[in-house]
C-alpha cells in the first residue's frame, strides 16, 4: 500500500498522484503539518456518505469532515495528547469489558486491546488531526479514536481500510459506549493522569527544594518587610517556610481535588440513562480504568450530573488557581529580595543562566521568576475559560468538552513544567547574600522595637525618629540623645531575640 | 455628655455647634449615614497628634483620620458587618487570655470583654464607618475596633472618653496582637461563621427542595436534549438528580475549604514570628475563638504563610466560584424547561411571584432564576478579583486583606440568600406539566433507537428520516413505510425501556 | 396621614399598629433600614391583587412584591443611586415628549414632571428599596420608579395613595414604554453622567498632578531597572512621564467608549419594534435627555441590539479594565520606590498620612497606593462579571441588566474616587529623595555602559564584573584595573548624557 | 557541512554522531520536534562562553540556552509566528535605516536584509524553538532573531557559521536596538497585522452574511421572546438585525483599539530613554515598518510608557473580549432557534454537516455554534490573562510580553477563523422553518395585545387567561368567551401591525 507524505517528506514515490485542496491550506505554523499536495486517498463512508481521506493515514470519514469543517487555529489549538492516550485507555478497557461480558467476540477485542494500546503509547498521534474547536461533545474525537483504533485493528487482522470489516468503529470499538460518555471519561482519566504523574510531583520536588532553602538559611536574621516598609526581624529560614507552607497546602489542595476527578462518566451512554450498556458495565469499566493507569477511579453516582456539568473541572482549576496564585507570590518574592546587584533589596543571589542585556554587561535578570510569573497569569487566565465554559452546560449535556479539558491541561503541564524550571534553574542554587541582608538589618530602625520594654515606648519612638530624620543608625541616635549607653544598646537590641515568643 | 446627631435624627438638642466640613460630604448613596452640620466634638489622639470626632461616637483618632483619608465608595464598601463581628470575638478572647495568662487586669480585662461582647452582638455597628478601600492590612479596621472598645469599656468603668485611661486601644485591647496577625484572623473567622451559619444550611435546603421534585418526578419520562437536540428519553426525577448530585457535590466542595480557613493567624504579630506574644498564646486564642463561636478553629501551623498569603481565601473563593457555576446551569436549565407558555419548551410550570409585564396580560417570568443567574456572574468576578488579589502578597504581608474578605463574604452572602430565595420562590412550587412532556416525547423522533435490535439500523435510520421529511410521527413513518406493524410498533417502542441499562 | 417608622426613627406615634413579618427581618447590615415593627399600612393594587406596603412610602404593588421575592443581600446590592437619578431624568422627559406629542394630558404631565424631578434630585431615594439581585430586566426598578412617581403625582394633584388616580403607574408614567427600553436607556444615561461628571474630570486631575511631578522631577538623573535588575539611566521625571502617558491613553480609551454609550434603547418597547410608541419619539426623547444632563445622547440605530445585547457596557468595561491596570502600575511602582525607609528602594518618600503600627515607632505606609490597587482588583472582577453578563443575552432580551449596571457604576465609582483619593493624599506630596537617588545611581555598575565606545565592550565588561566580585564603586574598579584614570572616568561616565538619543 | 536531524526525517547520513540529552527529550506532543539522538554540533559563543547548537540551525549560543533553561510546554507553548515574522519586518526596516543613517555597511546591510525577508516570509521558521515562558522580556526572541539572521547573513556572505562575523548579532542585527524597545516594536506589528489581514475582513464577512439573512427574513413575523417567554411579534430580519448591529459596534470596537497599537515603541532601547540610538530613528522605523507591511505605523509619543506598561494590548484584548460576547450572543441564539428538530424552537434549520450520533439515527448538531460558543470563552479567559500581565509591569520594563502577546495573538486568530468558519458552515446556510414559526406565531397568547385598544386590557386579559388555562387559541379563547366576533377578531389581530411604532 503506497502512502502519500503528510509531513516533512522530500520525495515521496506516489504512482498515484491526487489533490485535496481543502486539506492542503497553508497553516500558520512553525511545526505545522506540511501538506504537500500529492496523496494517495482513500474512500471512507459514513452516514453523510462518501468522503476521500489520506491512505496513508488511519482516521476514518467523521474525522475527515470534522477536519474540513473546523479550520480554527492550528497547532496551537490540537486536542491534547493526554486526552489521545486516555482514549488508548479506554478503548482497551471497553474492549476487555465487553469481551468479558460477552458482546465482543475475542478476536476482535484483541486486534482492539492492540491497537489501543498502540494509541495510549503515543505510537498513531500523527493520525489525530483534531482541533479543540470542533464539536463541543467532543464527538469528533471519539469517533477519531474509533476510526483509527478499527482501521489500524483492521489492518492487524489483515482487512481493507476503509471497510469498516471486520471491526466496526461504531459497533465494536465503540460498543456500549456514547461519545457523550466516553468524552468526559477521557477528561477525568486525562486529568488525574497529568497530575497524578506529573504536576503533583513537580510541586513536591519544588516544595522540598524550598524546604533544604528554609533550612539552610534558618540562622540568617534579616529585616521583615510589611506594606514594602521596614518591620521587624526574622530569619530567611522563616521567611522561606512561608513558602513551603503554601506549597504543602497547595499540594493538599491538588489532591482534594482528585476526590471527584476520579469519578467516571462512563456507562451513561446518550443521555446519562445507560441505554444499550448492560449493568455492571460502568464499575467494570473504572476497574479496568484503574488497572491500566495504576491509578484509582471509580464509576461516577450520578451520569446525568457527569454528563451535563463538569463541576470537577471546575474545581480542579479552583485548585491549579490557588497553586499559581502561591507561585506568584514565591516567584515575585524572590526575584525582588534578588533585585540589584547594587541598587535593589539584594538579599539574595539568584543563578546565573544567561546573558541578561546586549547592551549592560554584567547583567543578569531573574528570567525564571519571570517565566512562573507568566505561567500564574495563564492559569488565572484558563480558570476564568473553565468557569464560564462549565457554568454554560444545556440539560442534558455540556457541550464545551474539548475547551474545558484543553485549558485545565494546560493549567497542569505549566505548573508542572514550570516547578521544575525554577527548582532546577533558580531555588535550588539560590544563595544568601549575608553581608548585606545584616547591613541592612542593623541599618533598621524598627529594631527599636526590642527598647520599647526598657526605655518606654515614648522614648523609643524618639531615638526612631531622631535616626530617621538624621540620617543616623539606631545606635547613634540613642547615643546621641543619651537614652541608653553603648553597652545597654548591645545588650538589649539584639535581632536573634526577636524572631519568636517570649517563654 | 451632649452628643451631636449623624444619622437620621431629626432634633438634637446640643448646645455647643460645631462643623467638621470633611465628614459633612454629602455622599452618593440612598441609605447613607445623613451627616448633619451640628456635632458635638470631642479631641482624640494618636501618635500624629490631635484630632477631633463626633463625639457621640466611640471611635478615636486613627479611625477619624482613615476616615477622612479615604473617601473611597460609600455604604457599598463599608467593612462588611461580619468582620466586625468578628473583631468582637476576637478582641474578647484576646482580653480572655490575656487576663488567664496574667499580662492584663482582671477588671479591665471584663469591661473589654462587655464591650467586645457588645460589637458581636451588632450593637455598635454605628460606630465602624470605614471603607473597604483603606489600608490593605486592615490595620485602620483594627485601630477601629480597638478605639471602639477602649472607648466604651472606659465608659463601662466610669471614665473619661478618648482619655485612654484605663483602658488603652493597643496596651489592652490590642495586647499581644498585630493587625498583621488580628485581621487574617478575623478574615477566617468572618468567612467560616458565615459559611457554616448561612452558606451551608442554605444549600443544603436548596439540595433537599431539588431532590424532593426529583422524587416527585420520578416517573415523568421526557426527551432528553443533548446539543439541544432531541435525544433519547429519560425521567424527570433523572434530570433532577443531576442538580441533586451537583449541589451535593457543592457542599462536599464548600466543606473542604473550611479546612484551611479554620486556621487562624493569631499570635504571629507583625510579621509572624510572634514578637511580644507569650508561647501557648496562639493555642489558647484558637481554643476560645472555638468555644465562642461553637466552631472548630485552630492555630495556623506557620504564621508567616498565614499573613503573607491569603491562598485558603483564593481556595474558598474557587469552592464557591464551582457552586455559582452549578447554580448557572440549574438555574438555566430550569428557566429553558419553564420556556413558553406556548412557544418554549414549556415541560415545567414555574410558580408566578409577579405581573411580568405592564403590557402583555398573563407574561409572567423567571425572575427567580435570573436573579440567581446574576449571582453566579457576581461570584465569578468577585473570585476573579480575589484570585488577583490573593496572588499579590509581598515578603512578610499581603496588603489586600479587605478586598479579598470583602469579595468572600459577598459571594458568601449572595449564594446563601440567593439559593434561599431561589428555593422559596422557585423550586418548591415547581410543577411538571405531564401533557406537554409527554406530547413532546412521543413526537420525538429518538425513539427510534429502540428499534435498532428490532428493524435493524438502516431501516430505522429510514423511518426516522421519512419522519423527518414528511412531519409524520415516528408510529405513522414506520407504517407508512411497512417496516413494522402497529402493535409491533406499540409494543417496541416503550419509553420506559429506554431509562435505563439492561440487566 | 400618619406613618409608620422605617427607618431610624425612635418613637413613632401610631395609632393604628400592624406588622408585617415579612419587611421586618433583621438585615445583616452596618446601616441597614431598621425596621420597626410599627407601620400604618395602606393597599396597593396590581394584575396579582391586593398587597399591602407601608403607609409612608410611594411605592406600590409590584415594588412590594419585590421587596418580599427578593431577599438577597442587604444596603450593599441596593440599586445603584445613579440609575434611580437616571429614572427620575428619563420619566421627566417621557412626559414631556408625550405631552408635546399629544398623548399626556398637560396637567398630568405637569405632575409627573415636578415628581420626576424630585427622583432625579435625590430627594424620594428612600423610596427605592429594591435590590440589584430581581428581574433581570430591571422591570421591577422601573415599576418602583413609575409607581413612586404616580402617587407622588397624585398627592401633589391632592388624590389619594395607591388609587392609580388621576395618575396611573402604567398608563401615564410609564406611556410609550416598556421596562425593556427603559432600563437599558438609564443604564446609559447613569454611566455616561457618571463617567463624565466624575471619572473623567478625577482622571483628568491625577494625570496633571503626576505632570507636576514629571515636571518637578526632570533633572534628578536616576538608575533605571528593568527586570527589577539596575540598568541604564533615566530622569525620575522621563519614569513619570510615562505614567502621564498611561493615563492620557486612559482618558482617550474611555473617551472612546462613551461613543456607543450615548445611544439610548428607548423607543424599542416590548422587543424592539417600537410597538406602542408613535413615530419620533425615541429621536425626541434622546434630545430631551440630552437637555437635562447637558450630555450627548442619541437614538440607538438599532433597537433590537440595544435590548438584547449590552455590548456597550461590557466595552466600556474594558475600558476601565485598561485604566485600573495603569493605575495598578502605577501605585505599585510608586510604593515600591518609596519604599524603606533604610532597607528599601527609598528614593521617594510618600506623604505620612496615618500612623502606621501599634507595635513599631515611626513606621508609615504607602496606604493610599494600598487602597489604589485594591480599587484596581475589584474593577478587575467586575470586568470578569460584566463580561459573563454581558454574553448571557438571549433572544430579543438581556435579562442581566441590574448585575451589569450594578459592576459598571461600582468600577466608575471606585476608580474616580480612588484617584481622587490617592492624587490628594500621595501624589500632590510625592518628594524625590535626591541623595538617595544619586547615591545609588552612582553605585551602579551599569553607568559601565558609557564606556563601551571609550575602551571597548571587554574591557567595559570586566571592569564591571571585577567591580561586583569585589564589591567596588565602577570608578574603584577602573581605576584598580588601570583602564583608564581618573580623570577620564569623570570626564566619560556622566550620565546626564545618558538620557537620550545622540544627535 | 553535514547536519544531523532535528525533525522527522527517518534516515540520516551523519558521519559524526554525538548525543545532546538535554535537547533530546522528548516532550508530550503530537506534532513535536522529534530529536533523533544523532547531531552534527557547532560551538557557538556569548558572554557565557561557549556552547553546543545543532549545526543544522541557524541559532546561536543564547538561543541555545534559553532553549535549555526553558523546557516550559511543548508546541503549544511555542512563540507564535506572527511575531516571527514581525522580527523579520523590524529587523529588515533597522538594517534599512541604520544603512541610510551610515551606521551600518551596505554589503552587511543587504545580507541581513535578504536573510530577514527570508525570516518574514515563514522560510525560517524551524530555527525559532523558543516558548513564550521564557524571559519576560522577550529577549531570548530578540537573540533568537539577531543569531538567526546573522548566521544566515554570514552564510550568504560566505564566512563561517557562529563565527560573527562578518554579521555580528548584536552589532549588527541589534544594531541601535535593544530587546526591551523591540520585543515591545513586534508585538504590535503583529497585533496590528493579524487584525488588519485576518480579523477585520473575517468580521466584515459574517457581518455582511448575517445582513443578507436579515434582508432575506425581512417579511417572516415571529413570536418574540423575552425573558424566553413570549412576547409580541418581531420580523425574523429585525432578529437577524440586532445581530449585524452587534458585529458592525464590534468592528468599529476593534478598529479604534488600532489607534494605540499602531504606536511602536523602537528607538527607546534599554529604558525608554533611547540611549545609543541617533535622533530620528524612532520615525525612520516607523515609516520603514509602514512601507513594508502597507499599514500605518507611528513611532510612541513616550517610549517609557511603551516599554514599562502594554495598555494598548489590554484595551485591544477588552475589544476583542467585547465582540466575543457579541458572538457567544450570536451563536446562542441561533442554536437555541435550530433547536429541535421535534421538541425544541426548532424556528431556523442550521445546515447539516456532519453525522451528530453513532446511536441516533438523523441527529445533527449545532457544531459551529459550539466551536464559535467555546471560542468566545478562551478569548474571556485569555482577557484575564492580558489583564493580569498588563497590570504588573515593574518600574522601567513589563516583564510578561510573551504570556500578552501570545494571548493577544491567540484571541485575534480563533476570533478570525471562528467567524469564517460559522459564517461558511453555519449562518450562510440557515433557513427559516416558516411553517414552525407561523404555527407558534399564532399559538401565542401575546398577541392579545393589539386587542387593547379594541376590547380593552381587562377583557384582553380575561382572554389570554382563558385560553391559557384551557389550552385553547387566542382565537378560539376570544370566540368563547364571546368578547368579539371571528372577523373582528382576523381583522384586529394582526401580527403584521405589531413591528413597528405608529404613525
Amino acid at each position: 500500500m503506497l502512502r502519500g507524505s503528510l509531513s516533512f517528506s522530500i520525495a515521496s514515490k506516489v504512482s498515484r498522484v491526487s489533490k485535496i485542496s481543502k486539506i492542503s491550506r497553508i497553516e500558520n505554523l512553525s511545526c505545522r503539518e506540511l501538506h504537500s499536495s500529492s496523496y494517495l486517498l482513500r474512500t471512507e463512508t459514513d452516514a453523510f456518505g462518501e468522503i476521500e481521506v489520506p491512505d496513508e493515514k488511519y482516521w476514518g470519514a467523521q474525522t475527515q469532515r470534522s477536519y474540513q469543517n473546523f479550520k480554527i487555529g492550528g497547532i496551537r489549538e490540537k486536542m491534547p495528547e493526554p486526552v489521545i492516550h486516555a482514549f488508548g485507555i479506554l478503548k482497551k478497557a471497553a474492549a476487555t469489558v465487553n469481551e468479558a461480558n460477552g458482546t465482543l467476540d475475542p478476536k476482535l477485542a484483541n486486534a482492539i486491546k492492540q491497537a489501543a494500546t498502540e494509541v495510549y503509547e503515543g505510537k498513531l498521534l500523527d493520525h489525530f488531526p483534531l482541533v479543540v474547536f470542533q464539536t463541543g461533545s467532543g464527538t469528533q474525537s471519539n469517533m477519531n479514536a474509533n476510526e483509527v483504533i478499527s482501521n489500524r485493528a483492521i489492518e492487524i487482522l489483515g482487512g481493507k481500510l476503509g471497510s469498516k470489516k471486520p471491526v466496526h468503529p461504531n459497533d465494536h470499538v465503540n460498543l456500549s459506549q456514547s461519545s457523550n460518555d466516553t468524552f468526559p471519561t477521557v477528561m477525568h482519566i486525562a486529568a488525574v493522569t497529568e497530575i497524578s504523574n506529573n504536576l503533583l510531583p513537580s510541586l513536591i520536588a519544588l516544595r522540598d527544594s524550598l524546604n533544604e532553602k528554609s533550612k539552610e538559611f534558618s540562622s540568617i536574621i534579616k529585616i521583615g518587610r510589611t506594606h514594602l516598609q521596614d518591620a521587624t526581624p526574622l530569619t530567611l529560614g522563616q521567611e522561606f517556610s512561608g513558602y513551603v507552607q503554601q506549597l504543602t497546602n497547595g499540594i493538599a489542595r491538588v489532591e482534594n481535588c482528585l476526590e471527584h476527578l476520579r469519578f467516571l462518566a462512563q456507562g451513561g451512554t446518550a443521555v446519562g440513562t445507560g441505554l444499550n450498556t448492560k449493568k455492571g458495565f460502568p464499575e467494570a469499566i473504572a476497574k479496568e480504568v484503574s488497572k491500566l493507569t495504576g491509578l484509582q477511579f471509580y464509576t461516577a453516582p450520578n451520569k446525568f450530573e457527569a454528563l451535563a456539568a463538569h463541576d470537577a473541572i471546575v474545581e480542579a482549576s479552583g485548585a491549579l488557581n490557588t497553586v499559581a496564585a502561591s507561585l506568584f507570590k514565591i516567584a515575585n518574592d524572590i526575584r525582588y529580595l534578588g533585585s540589584g546587584p547594587r541598587c535593589g533589596y539584594g538579599e539574595l543571589s539568584l543563578p546565573e543562566n544567561e546573558p541578561g542585556s546586549s547592551i549592560m554587561p554584567g547583567k543578569v535578570n531573574p528570567t525564571q521568576n519571570e517565566a512562573l510569573t507568566m505561567i500564574a497569569t495563564q492559569v488565572f487566565g484558563n480558570n476564568s475559560t473553565i468557569t464560564f465554559a462549565g457554568a454554560s452546560g444545556q440539560f442534558e449535556l455540556n457541550v464545551f468538552k474539548p475547551v474545558l479539558i484543553s485549558n485545565l491541561l494546560s493549567s497542569i503541564r505549566l505548573l508542572a513544567d514550570g516547578s521544575n524550571s525554577f527548582r532546577i534553574h533558580c531555588v535550588d542554587g539560590i544563595k544568601a547574600n549575608k553581608e548585606k541582608i545584616d547591613k541592612l538589618l542593623h541599618e533598621s530602625l524598627m529594631l527599636v522595637t526590642a527598647l520599647n520594654p526598657k526605655i518606654g515606648y515614648d522614648a523609643a519612638s524618639k531615638t526612631a525618629k531622631y535616626a530617621h530624620k538624621h540620617g543616623l543608625t539606631l545606635k547613634q541616635s540613642a547615643l546621641e540623645l543619651g537614652v541608653l549607653s553603648e553597652k545597654e544598646f548591645d545588650e538589649w537590641v539584639r535581632p536573634e531575640k526577636m524572631i519568636g515568643p517570649k517563654d
